[in-house]
């Protein structure tokens, strides 16, 4: 690999890192036009700079419908103008992904998993290089397993963690396996715990989030269609997890925290647990509780954006 | 790992697996209630054998549209009563996946990339399960890069392969790799290369494919955000899966072929390639034709599943 991937992120780059997000990609600029197929959007077809430059903060998660939410929901804290329900999906030529331009926030759906959130950020990437934008800022929203911790308890993750517990994220380029960073921005995540203390009700803890490539074996669960073992070899998996400072597991952060280092973007994850794992395998809430759950990362990240805008205490 | 679930395959289990669909994990049938959390199903809400008793074929896809689209000409190609508009999403209850039942046809989509598959299948496999279904046939229906292949042509998958052309699949549990065939039935192979025949317009190969952990790096693209890598690199990475019988590239495969041997089922993987990777990296054909070619495995699934029930000749 050349080692221009890893070394993004010293500080001889930092002045170029404010001004524009950048690809690390020597041979985009020389294309005609760049199909960004997954988005159904294209150089050619959309004036991207104008479409999206003014881009500050770009919320992703997994669900189209909880990111659609989102949209309305920032749109109405922003106050800006226009009916929330009528906002458009940006993405309308494809069922992949959903994007909802919402003032300087861009928040769009993911899907579930390593690959399909990995499609969706090349292109998120190069959308916002060619659109020129500067100083972003990435939030993944998600929901997770909790490990140890009351559900409905939001995570902001320290680092993203490997099913071993190492921040990692190993990426096959050509045949070879790679090995990339996974560690986040430490300023967004302090900054978010602050603002999780100046708002009620959303209990909020800073830990590790380890990132799996299934819901059921990988997570230690005992009701997929697959299980090879005991009720006592998963806790024994869950007690090693927490004991390396685990508190949540989901299926997204190690790629999405590898590429916006890659790529200097600041990124942070943050994630409500549904359950704690320690107590069951099956999410079990009643439906009202689960929607308030989720809601809580969106407060959070609101309330972070809302303060870097200078619309809030 | 237990060898039950590498065994399942033996001559002794064969006469079980013809009456039902089997599951890998003794603690299920002792759970007095399994919610299919990702379909918005459950063993109490729903009552699974009455509404999916009946089914016989399963065709999966990664998009929600097309999968709904395939809905629609399967209750056409099969003379159903009642309007092919007015098919119910099964799983309206939640936007990670889409479900349609047309007679003994279920259409359902997966969304991107081997984990968010591997949810749907566990689910699927469970619920299969659960409705007491026998001698099913699953088909995964999708679209692909080409290697070496004119756009449009249909790849039956003889082995799904991975990133170092390995027909194996390695699953994480509890922290440990363990490796599972990615074997695909023979039988359904050879007989839908031979419904090809029987059509116009659907030019077919058996070949080898290659499922990756992303579209972009994995696959040895040259447009994503990241690329470390020269176009000769690429065309001898995409020339070596050539040798080794490769003939396209999608994301998926592996672990549903896996998953379906794991548990005794009959399975095919059938995609269109969309373009011919040694010619290029962007999918840039015009929408009309690439949904046409998207068609493709779809008349050719649906010719199969006439001809099985007794309504084609």
């Amino acid at each position: 690999m050349a080692p221009i991937l890893l070394n993004c992120t010293g500080g001889e780059h930092q002045e170029y890192i404010k001004q524009h997000v950048q690809v690390k990609n020597p041979y985009l600029d020389t294309m005609e036009e760049d199909i960004l197929y997954h988005f159904s959007l294209s150089t050619k077809t959309h004036n991207l700079p104008e479409m999206f430059g003014d881009i500050k903060f770009v919320c992703v998660g997994g669900s189209a419908n909880r990111m659609k939410s989102f949209a309305q929901f920032i749109h109405q804290e922003l106050n800006l103008p226009g009916n929330p329900e009528e906002l458009r999906d940006i993405c309308e030529g494809t069922d992949r992904y959903c994007m909802y331009k919402v003032g300087p926030v861009l928040s769009i759906s993911h899907g579930m998993g390593v690959p399909s959130i990995s499609i969706m950020l090349h292109e998120l990437i190069k959308l916002l290089h060619h659109a020129q934008c500067r100083d972003v800022v990435l939030f993944r929203l998600g929901t997770s397993g909790g490990v140890g911790l009351a559900p409905g308890t939001v995570v902001i993750t320290e680092k993203a963690v490997d099913y071993s517990f190492r921040p990692q994220f190993e990426q096959v380029v050509l045949g070879k396996v790679i090995t990339r960073s996974t560690e986040l921005d430490e300023g967004v995540a302090s900054e978010l715990l602050q603002c999780s203390s100046e708002l009620q009700n959303i209990p909020t803890v800073i830990g590790n989030t380890m990132c799996t490539h299934d819901f059921y074996e990988g997570q230690g669960r005992l009701d997929g269609a697959l299980c090879s073992f005991s009720h006592e070899e998963k806790l024994e998996y869950l007690r090693k997890a927490y004991d390396a400072g685990v508190r949540n597991i989901e299926m997204e952060s190690t790629v999405f925290a590898a590429m916006c280092r890659v790529c200097g973007l600041k990124a942070a994850v943050v994630c409500v647990a549904l359950l704690n794992r320690f107590e069951g395998d099956q999410i079990t809430s009643p439906h009202d509780v689960l929607v308030e759950y989720q809601q809580r990362p969106q407060v959070l990240v609101s309330h972070f954006i809302k303060k870097r805008l200078g619309l809030a205490a």
